[in-house]
């Protein structure tokens, strides 16, 4: 079993998370974070915070001579701007000059958590609640990845919608092919394979720009070469799926996941819903892959298909609030910050969906069978 | 915090589950169990086995002189049917008549258990797989119900499509309003409160049933008058659209899930998605519920709106599958089952749902602050 | 990894249990069962409820052919007392004629238990608090300890001291052996290897019983054949010794446990407490086993020993409690109980043990490197 | 309920630790953290280490203006001795001049992780093994500490025995005034309240610091003023003695644990091995304290009293290992290291056991009754 912590305000003085339970062995190297890291800070019109931060990650622990050590995994991203933040963020001390955020963000965490905390400065809950908590979920997935990598399974990550604009992407693509298509020269601002979709969304995202408004989309992620049998049927908080929408879920501003044709198979009926087994050259094989390469909690063989519904960033023009010192109701006034945060959402998810995985897929050959298990122990 | 665990295979001798957590002082009676379990075998086309079985449920522990005792609530759910089935379930003896089931069904556990656990007999896998478990889950799920009920929290669930046919529900319901639309006469038999769609469901099931076809569809629950701040951003695990997605997503058939308008939010900007504060006499407020009474993974005080969809039912005609003694393709016989599940569905997450949310809301007068912790302590 | 959950009180209707992750394919008889449950009751100047109380269990669940089917296990027994009790345990009515406990016993949970439950009436506590709740984890104990069997493991669990006078088992004892001695015809009623001892034990609890008081003493489980690397250094949790006092500690009324010769250890210079590894035959060996199996908090090849320390059970004469309901100090009236239940106790460790080691050597061989997890996977 | 991760070998870059669920506002200051952690450098005859390390603890998140956020607290204390290991401990590449570590040492978890991990190089395992990572579950602890202090609980912790050598410390001693006697000039050395054992000890580790032996011991710890009810008798993984030996058990070195006067109970008739209630002035009493605080597996109101066994730590002379590259028995060559450990385990005893009550204790007001859950949500 993998299982992690992270730590860190938006603005504070770092990040650190610890990832606990992977097995000794996997290769590791300073690259393989820097180059996730980086992809992360990529896409068009992001917030002017990429050119503050490179969020590099130091590896504190769990790491000897380019392999992992099977002890737990520390890594620290210090936060570059901290000092310019030093009056809001002061660990020790309230500065006199200190004004307190009274005005809850709509679809932020402020208000809900100003309830829980019972506090009246925003700052206290906005902090944490920031996605920024995801660059560590990201650095924590890097072992979680090669682990997958050196196993065989390959996945790919990509933008599949921007507000009400589909991409076009062929059914039943191969990830190497989306893969490919993704390091094309223009494809990293959107992340998409699909390069005749760009000029659209460009022109999505400017005028959105333009207006103070942000954006929402759709994000798909796709793991292939897994081993049948992951996750199980026998106890419902086993079910891969269910473990998965978890994950998925824990993203902030995802409000939908779905898996494989999800949607579409409730509108259909049966016979056009199921993928049906057929026998090839002496092997049991499928020509279509409905069920997103889950059935009854288990990975299937086939490839896993998931879809996660972001909404638009919530610092956006046209909102109102109210401000809980003078209880008068004023306009949002937003921050400059994404347009849209599509691509490091689907780079995101193919992150913590590796670490679900590499969790489930350890955990799998744990001797599923009296069989199994009498062959590991001898 | 509420944990449980249930056991039992579809046609074995019984179901049994413990809940554990459950504070001193709840409220219980066997009419709460009964009148819970004959709604979830209500619902119009469903599988003959509802004559069968009444899931009369039996309390063996953790309840006395008609409240709950802080002790772990032990329940029995005798399969009824066993007898009939004690051939293929016998726990001791393999009959020599047995025959073993071969054919993997398309869209059920069968192909991936048998994978798991290295089995050429899918009854093995089915008979856990099945949907019947979440009968425990349903009954289960009382304690909690009424727990909730005594802090004043109300809910309503529903039907809210059929393949591809929409019911018609007037956005802003109130709870109430929709639970007595759903006590009308023939609300029961497809659970929804618009009895105008009646007639276009019962066509298209009975549809489906001539063709050997079965149907999906989505549910909606709602859950009104919920503290704020259940749930929390401070760690990924904790939010409770995160924790409320896994319990949705363990539900056999169930592929896709969206918290209040997520879909639709996704494909909007920033200032139609989402839900304003407005100030009206002296109090905060607001005119819309977008985000489904979640904001940064802690309910936000409105009402909490979670739909599910699931695809159609897997013994269904028109699909082939492949004898692995013969290794060859053949047609899918399917059993005389339900046609769609959508009533049952909907009850069964009603009833996870209310596990988890008073699981999430007991945790959260565990003291988040430390003045509340004085309070309590003294 | 395997869990459990028990619920039932010690006068109600059942005790229910659930034990989730035994691997597939593991042998089971009813037989099984009924061995173990009957050796529970064996002992000296037990209880008359084991003249009531034979402790049958029923397999509910799991179980198919005479294998596990790698679904949870359900059990159930039956309280054959029930209906004598049913004024007192009465699920759903309160009888006018019940009289509520109102005099905690010293010794047990009915205090504490009171203050956290908010209740007069020490019965809500004291029924759930009986060590009767150990007759279920000992049912539940019987797939692992199967599986432990398949692999080889032996054990043996016996009575090393009653009171202040100790048994006489020689150092570095084999465990078949003592499995040995303890099958011997005057063996069981006090479960030890020495039979030597019993007549003074026989003088001890007779003497004690005529007094109306009870004994304590200490007991010992020893676990062969386990293979090295159970448990983890890595984190602190995951430590064997850390998991295992955890499970002894849960056990009603003991209140000290040991590893190897641990107390001893802490009285000794380095040199003596530890235990040196010589090459014999080209092979890594050792000549003591001060450690008790357990180094690092990984089991270390050697023999696991472990010593509980049980206080005497607190239904005894000479105790002064005070009536809650008059304020007044009055005396402990004992019910008729046992006089030592050092046996059962033996017993249940054996059992609850075999729980967790069989859960801690299923975890082990889930990849603990990349190249054993490759083999796995492949 | 708190939770935590800590990651770091002992010669590595860092330590680094994570906290999780410490309610908001708790008062800190950095003094909290460097008054805690040089006790635990304290001690006579400490390894030389004490002179490079100071332990400094940076706080990377989770406070705010001098008061805990609700957010996870990150620590990390950095490794001061790092480059002089870089050798042996590189992250990235392995030195053409590095000696790997093939002679196990006896009593630690050199051999057993060899197994389990597949290492020939014991350091793989020794760095992480060490107990150097308490350092950081001693800094995790100061949030808890401060919080129980917050809530009127006190606590104190020395040592009872070195070797076979105890200390004379008065029956039914009040913590304040063992705090206070643990205050004067001559009592942090040895972290006793008993002066006059003191001459007896230093001869006691002069002795084996000349033979080149460590020695072992036993050291209590005692919390006062906790509310009964902590902890829980309806499941067995809940009750307060399992998770605190549990906890007892995580630390390296110990090997047995002892609530109050347990293993004297276990020698004693019932009559006097349970503490009687009396009514004294309209309330009930207690005159003494063998349970040490637990019933039931509860707090009971009495003082907590836990006792551990230390054995001598395994870097001593007179052992023999095996060099399992030449496969030849050769002597142990010990470290130069600390004699004996006794008052940096006490201390780190009261930490852990610190933040595992005050997880409890948390858990315990988060609603046990209908009545209290009302009153919380209202």
């Amino acid at each position: 079993m993998l299982r992690f912590l992270t730590a860190g305000e938006s603005h504070g003085q770092a990040l650190v998370g610890i990832l606990d339970g992977i097995p000794k062995g996997v290769p590791l190297c300073q690259k393989d974070f820097s180059d996730l890291m980086k992809k992360r800070w990529d896409g068009y019109r992001r917030s002017p915070r990429k050119n503050i931060e490179n969020d590099s990650v130091e590896i504190l622990s769990g790491v000897r001579f380019g392999k992992t050590l099977g002890s737990p995994i520390g890594l620290l991203i210090k936060n570059l701007d901290y000092q310019n933040h030093i009056d809001s963020m002061n660990k020790w001390e309230l500065s006199p000059d200190y004004k307190p955020l009274t005005t809850p963000l709509p679809g932020h965490a402020d208000y809900a958590g100003g309830k829980k905390f019972n506090t009246d400065d925003f700052r206290d809950i906005r902090e944490r609640a920031s996605a920024r908590e995801t660059a560590m979920r990201n650095a924590l997935s890097v072992p979680a990845r090669k682990l997958l990598f050196e196993l065989g399974v390959r996945s790919a990550a990509f933008v599949r919608k921007i507000g009400s604009i589909s991409s076009n992407i062929s059914e039943n693509y191969s990830i190497s092919e989306v893969s490919a298509a993704l390091e094309q020269e223009d494809a990293s601002a959107f992340l998409t394979p699909d390069l005749s979709v760009v000029p659209s969304w460009k022109n999505l995202v400017d005028s959105a720009a333009e207006k103070g408004q942000t954006l929402g989309g759709m994000v798909e992620v796709c793991f292939g070469n897994l081993p049948p049998g992951i996750g199980s049927h026998t106890q419902s908080d086993l079910r891969i799926d269910s473990r998965l929408a978890a994950i998925v879920l824990s993203i902030p501003g995802v409000k939908a996941v779905e898996f494989g044709e999800g949607i579409l198979q409730s509108q259909l009926e049966g016979a056009s819903a199921h993928d049906s087994f057929y026998c090839e050259d002496g092997e049991i094989s499928r020509k279509s892959n409905m069920a997103g390469g889950i059935e009854g909690g288990m990975t299937n063989g086939m490839p896993l298909v998931i879809r996660a519904f972001m909404k638009p960033l919530p610092s956006t023009c046209g909102l109102s609030t109210v401000d809980i010192k003078t209880m008068k109701t004023v306009a949002v006034k937003p921050e400059r910050t994404d347009v849209m945060a599509l691509p490091a959402l689907a780079i995101t998810l193919e992150s913590v969906i590796s670490i679900e995985i590499a969790s489930a897929l350890i955990e799998n050959f744990s001797g599923n069978t009296l069989e199994k298990i009498k062959d590991l122990v001898s």
